[in-house]
């Protein structure tokens, strides 16, 4: 998602906040969620950014829409179920998501807003992220375990997937496969990026015409194993900054200047 | 664990404080574990309990030993190992847990300590939490998981496997089938009612006589479906009281009275 961004937009500056203290959100209440997305848009605002993008389908899940925030907020369920409408022919959509993204059902709602007669299925699959952290891509046990999932999406014919949480896309051959090549797997990151190039278009994001470029990364964790993580994932873009944040003592300070 | 110290103390009163919306901490860091269980015990201090027993092995695998609080604190990585080392009687002894507690090395050091000869080999089991979690307990796929997991430790030619991670229990009939026979498994947790007892008798602990037998449990989620949870794990013993807390918030708050 940052990579997509930072490509999309290269003369924007970029804060990365990962919340990797308090991860997974996928696994938690909504009321926690809303809580911990609430503190991480009032510390991003008071460092002054333009907008902030949920990159997180959980998080999403949560948001007040509109959201009361002094700045734009961009979240991934509306581009990616709009995406997703876009690319059915049979109206059948189905999503896959953690647990906390499928009770909130906010896809659900978005796509049926779109059009009422759109069905939509809904899968959680909580054992997705795990295999992903631990690495196990191309493993014949995930492939057994995403056909587990997906198998009651393939009887429901749905023509159209929503790959509902930013870690599913790195299974994207897996569920390829699950799903045979007549159905189309909707990243919602990718979505992102052309809304916010439309609304900078129209002036409701301003764009900076020269200079910016960095990637500035805070992190809730500690662990500097991630920042060696985050550099391979973002390569060969450069990270500007790495920095160790704690916002939950940070939640009461005063906007900095 | 809760119930095994219920069951074992009837007249004590338990005050479970359950971290519910931190969630898991085994594939934490250590710093941001250590500030988390730094909070809990000061927490439950507030609370003037009389000993805390830190039943994560994640948790414990960080702890200061021995640890500067002013009342006893439990940890389930001395009894455990104590608890392996008598069952051994080659001298290997196998130690699965998460990532978290096996990057520590915490039962590696108390099992040498305890026998310089011995033999340690450790192994992380990232997906069997979320397994145990998704319900797929007596599951062909979690019986390929955890071989795959254990082959190594069976090539070790291990005669004891500890159980280092407080889920892992509830997978123990899949973990005896593919270890064999001949390997015990060790359940930490059951060996720290057994230190608890010791530690009245000499009075370490002072023990209640009458009365109480009351659980009180505190949790950092509010999500309502982890009472019923609570419940179904717990009976036939009854929850006295359960209640959402924000640790987060009230880590400044000054002493209970």
């Amino acid at each position: 998602m940052l990579r997509t961004l930072a490509q999309s937009f290269p003369n924007e500056n970029f804060l990365y906040l990962g919340d990797t203290a308090r991860l997974p959100y996928g696994t938690k209440s909504s009321h926690t969620i809303r809580q911990y997305v609430d503190q991480n848009i009032q510390f991003l605002t008071r460092r002054k950014v333009k907008a902030i993008v949920v990159a997180c389908n959980s998080a999403s899940s949560v948001l007040d829409r509109p959201h009361p925030s002094p700045i734009p907020i961009y979240d991934v369920i509306g581009p990616g179920s709009r995406t997703a409408y876009e690319a059915s022919k049979n109206l059948r959509i189905g999503v896959i998501a953690t647990r906390a993204t499928v009770s909130q059902g906010a896809y659900v709602r978005a796509i049926e807003q779109l059009d009422p007669q759109a069905k939509v299925f809904q899968q959680a699959c909580p054992l997705l992220v795990p295999l992903v952290e631990e690495g196990w891509i191309e493993d014949p046990l995930t492939r057994l375990i995403v056909y587990r999932y997906l198998n009651p999406m393939i009887h429901q014919s749905v023509d159209t997937l929503v790959l509902g949480c930013t870690h599913y896309p790195l299974l994207r051959s897996a569920i390829a496969k699950v799903m045979g090549p007549d159905v189309s797997l909707i990243d919602s990151g990718q979505a992102i990026a052309q809304e916010l190039k439309s609304d900078m278009e129209i002036g409701k994001v301003s764009p900076r015409e020269t200079g910016g470029g960095k990637i500035m990364i805070l992190n809730t964790e500690s662990d500097t194993h991630i920042r060696f993580t985050a550099e391979s994932i973002l390569a060969p873009l450069r990270i500007h900054s790495f920095t160790h944040v704690d916002i939950q003592s940070q939640s009461h300070l005063p906007t900095e200047d």
